[in-house]
């Protein structure tokens, strides 16, 4: 099991229920928020999550992930680091291969904090 | 009800299952979803967004949104104007005061997407 990112321990829980409760955010919630949520503002990474996400242990190699966007390793390479700064993936070396990982819990508080806010707009949709 | 931008309308639907159901997600998904979320990167705009969630009709004027978030009136718009341009709220004049509304569908379609990338990893969690 991949160590969890110093930055996820920091960030996490976002807040039990940040969108939902509440007038208020407090502004520290909103930064750890708002950190992962710029991670996945990319069309790139957004794809690269997508496929990580439908491979067994939501894992895969740079050399397989370059492919599936048609980008260079070293522009996929620099995509994969911001998704691992912000606590969604984490990195292991295989030999002379780099392998990136979802780490579950960082893709649920994101799902969770706006999964509550839907439930606040339930009344009028 | 306010006229749904005509952004939103071309973003929606983003996709019914765009990162759950498969190993691929189409650049204009991914690029779709993209607009949604880095709009919502950021703190300030976390904060508005949960203080209208938390008003009835999720509706409030910028005279009223500013205190909450300790910027001034300029500041508050610039940040409203991002929201609106990605379809999460609308805009509308109420004689001297502007007043947003948040956009249900645009809320339920990036918690859609992201519930489904949470179901995804229900098994290694």
């Amino acid at each position: 099991m991949p160590k969890t990112l110093p930055l996820l321990e920091d960030a996490s829980p976002i807040c039990c229920d940040p969108l939902g409760s509440s007038a208020t955010l407090a502004l520290d919630d909103a930064m750890a928020l708002a950190v992962r949520l710029k991670a996945l503002a990319d069309p790139t990474r957004l794809q690269l999550l997508a496929y990580l996400l439908a491979q067994p242990d939501q894992e895969a190699c740079t050399c397989d992930l370059a492919p599936v966007v048609k980008l260079s390793e070293p522009t996929v390479s620099h995509h994969l680091k911001k998704l691992e700064t912000s606590g969604i993936l984490t990195k292991e070396r295989h030999g002379m291969s780099v392998h990136y990982r979802v780490v579950p819990e960082a893709i649920h508080a994101i799902a969770r904090t706006l999964d509550t806010a839907t439930r606040a707009l339930t009344q009028v949709v």
